[in-house]
């Protein structure tokens, strides 16, 4: 065996043999494939494609490069040797607190959006229900904003478990939102910090195989998928975001995990804010029982199919959300991880205010456009080391089907390094339409299609 | 300008800019652009191809990594200042000897087969025919030979001189054959170790590019290709190789040379050796007006082209084989490259005979295959800084069209490592047809087009 035949049989489109699969990722993580002969294969992979078998076998050895957590077993085995009742200060007795008896795992991931805090006010949500939420997230790269980012704006907050810690917070919370530890899938850790800088991102078994991975390495009983489509959106198109789902549903079914897809829209930013403190206070509305419409009705959806995965079908996530219970288990998670709950979150040293240029009706906001925009102000990250701004970010006034005065605000931005304005407006300049007042705005259902 | 859009533009079928080639180029020349970016870029261009004016100043921007040379300038330089005669002790006199003009240059490259020895007896013979000829070469890899691997089966003679070095032995013997120096295009050498490496070799634009970029900064004022095409070629099919012969004749021409492509058959060996001395010993024997009808045709075929490339259309190559000034001229060029004409070549310590399994008319005999067994006999190498074994290699003691009885010799296997022999034969069981006597055996011409 060796990389070279193996380059050249996906290069000429043959699909790759088990063995060859297994080995060269075996190979990968361990140094004896190089850099360049692993890129040049990922170029290969991304031109030529895939078939089923390949990326299911190929998630699979990304899966054994590492080790493979049992959160479940973990879960049951600390609850007989040492059961926790709800171990938080602040929160005993309280609607949702924790028993000894851990309910079933279920997680989401989503192939990332703007304005997408979903995972903040969902995660609580859904272990207010009942169900144990073990999420394991990423950092914002690109356009698009990272989950931990943002709850690392809470004063306090840590993102990084060992996974005693991680239990702990389960046990204690119902929930934990942190870091994959080092030793989770490391082949998919190389490969991805690989194709971020050699071209090779935008391939569907590549993506696929990458989140997966994670996800059922991770443990995890099962599995909701939020597969976003449009400008936003690494899918642009509802065909290329459907063979997305479709294959990651295959490989979580294939590994024994209950996987579900909602594929959803990103054309437009999610809520009325992007950036990581701006985008947690957004999620505190909704935790309260208020906060936009588009967020509390795609958390809503999210909650009832992971419940409905978790064998919790008959749980109420809207009442959870009314009477308090969900904001208890936020409280407690982001206790249990260093942060404080009350204290106040960072905002921005310096606004600018975008004004509407006529009086009239927005009819679009483009979701990429105000990413690109919030990024710049500096809520992203341009490479993995770099810092992000907490209070960076965009706070918007209006969405499509709203109505506008000219000169009234259209748009806050934020930022605590003023000289990036300018770059950040030049972003906006076309990312939005205004049409006479009475113009018709067609609204699209957040939730597109159910793949499961 | 950067390396990751511009392998997104190649990746999604787009032509590259002139000023993103240069970048590029120029960028992975010093480092900036790692080798895990230009391999998946490699990878792009095999798979999507190139345009030719994307060839052609992917070309440029080789030749501009490093030094371009102006041999004939040099020469004619050299000459004014301290004019050569014919400065090799034992050949003072004899015709063909060199004179204080150097002729106009000339070169020949081909694209490599099994038992292509040609350049060994085509340099002197074409420098005895007036016109200078600077060859440089490169090492095997992989199953076909290298023509410094050849030469350096000869007792003290070296493949690596400066450039003054190089001018001296232009100027005594008319002919150099030698290692290119470290200054010649310097991007084209870091691309080709690693496109052997990542399984990005068999693309025509990288091809052509690599082979004329060298050819180029040589500064050859013409040149002749030996485009070949067979089983034992890199190119499989006439098609093939008709695109890429086509491609270096208008970049050479682009560049000012005057360039001519033969295109000849290597579906079969090139005469009756394979391996590095055993090549040398049959050269000698064409010197000495002798050799096998296929290597002679093909050497005087190609001479004809680079004398009439050259202005020197009168020459007649023939009688200069016939009347042994070819045979001075190597004697000449052997002695001032450190090598010793007269001493006696390195012979295999250990021989194995594979012998007819019937008696009949050879119908076939594989290239490839003969190929593949001479370099696992220790001919060739697998990697670039593997070492060859001067004596090891195939003597073939019939061709197709020849008549064979069984039990007689069919092949001598010659090596210095026995245990190589099984490995060898392996290569060699299907490598051969027989039919029975009397059965017509068609003859293909070598020269199966001239593309000018």
């Amino acid at each position: 065996m060796d990389a070279i035949s193996i380059i050249r049989a996906k290069r000429d489109a043959q699909p790759l043999t088990d063995p060859q699969i297994d080995w060269i990722i075996d190979a990968y993580t361990h140094g004896t494939v190089a850099d360049e002969q692993m890129s040049a294969l990922a170029m290969a992979i991304l031109l030529n494609g895939m078939t089923r078998r390949e990326i299911s076998r190929w998630t699979a050895a990304m899966i054994a490069s590492g080790e493979r957590l049992d959160i479940t077993g973990a879960l049951a085995a600390g609850t007989a040797q040492t059961p926790h009742a709800t171990a938080t200060p602040g929160a005993p007795g309280t609607p949702g607190a924790r028993g000894a008896t851990p309910g079933p795992t279920t997680d989401k991931h989503s192939t990332g959006g703007v304005g997408d805090k979903i995972t903040l006010p969902l995660a609580p949500l859904v272990a207010a229900c009942g169900a144990t939420v073990p999420q394991l997230s990423g950092r914002g790269l690109g356009h698009t904003g990272g989950t931990l980012d943002k709850l690392e704006s809470i004063p306090g907050w840590r993102a990084r478990l060992s996974n005693a810690e991680m239990l702990d917070v389960l046990r204690s919370a119902g929930c934990v939102v942190c870091a994959a530890g080092d030793g989770l899938a490391p082949a998919d850790r190389k490969l991805y910090a690989l194709r971020d800088v050699t071209g090779t991102v935008e391939s569907i078994p590549l993506i696929a195989s990458s989140i997966m991975s994670k996800k059922i390495a991770e443990g995890t009983g099962s599995l909701v998928l939020d597969v976003k489509v449009g400008t936003g959106a690494f899918m642009k198109t509802v065909e290329d975001a459907r063979e997305l789902a479709t294959t990651m549903v295959g490989l979580g079914t294939d590994h024994g995990v209950r996987t579900v897809a909602l594929l959803t829209g990103m054309s437009t930013p999610l809520g009325l804010t992007a950036g990581n403190a701006l985008e947690v206070r957004e999620s505190l509305e909704v935790l309260a029982g208020g906060g936009p419409a588009d967020v509390v009705e795609l958390t809503l959806a999210l909650a009832r199919e992971m419940l409905d995965a978790a064998g919790l079908a008959d749980a109420d996530p809207a009442k959870a959300l009314a009477d308090g219970s969900a904001m208890d288990a936020w409280r407690r998670m982001i206790s249990a991880q260093g942060g404080d709950p009350d204290a106040p979150l960072p905002t921005s040293r310096h606004q600018h205010i975008v004004t509407a240029p006529a009086t009239g009706v927005v009819t679009r906001l483009d979701a990429y456009d105000v990413g690109v925009a919030a990024w710049r102000l500096g809520a992203g990250r341009a490479r993995k080391e770099d810092p992000v701004q907490a209070a960076a970010g965009v706070e918007l006034h209006a969405k499509p089907g709203d109505e506008v005065t000219k000169g009234a605000p259209l748009m806050t931005l934020h930022t605590d390094t003023p000289d990036r304005f300018d770059y950040a407006t030049e972003a906006l300049t076309t990312s939005y339409d205004i049409a006479p007042l009475g113009t018709e705005v067609p609204v699209a259902p957040i939730v597109r299609e159910r793949i499961a």
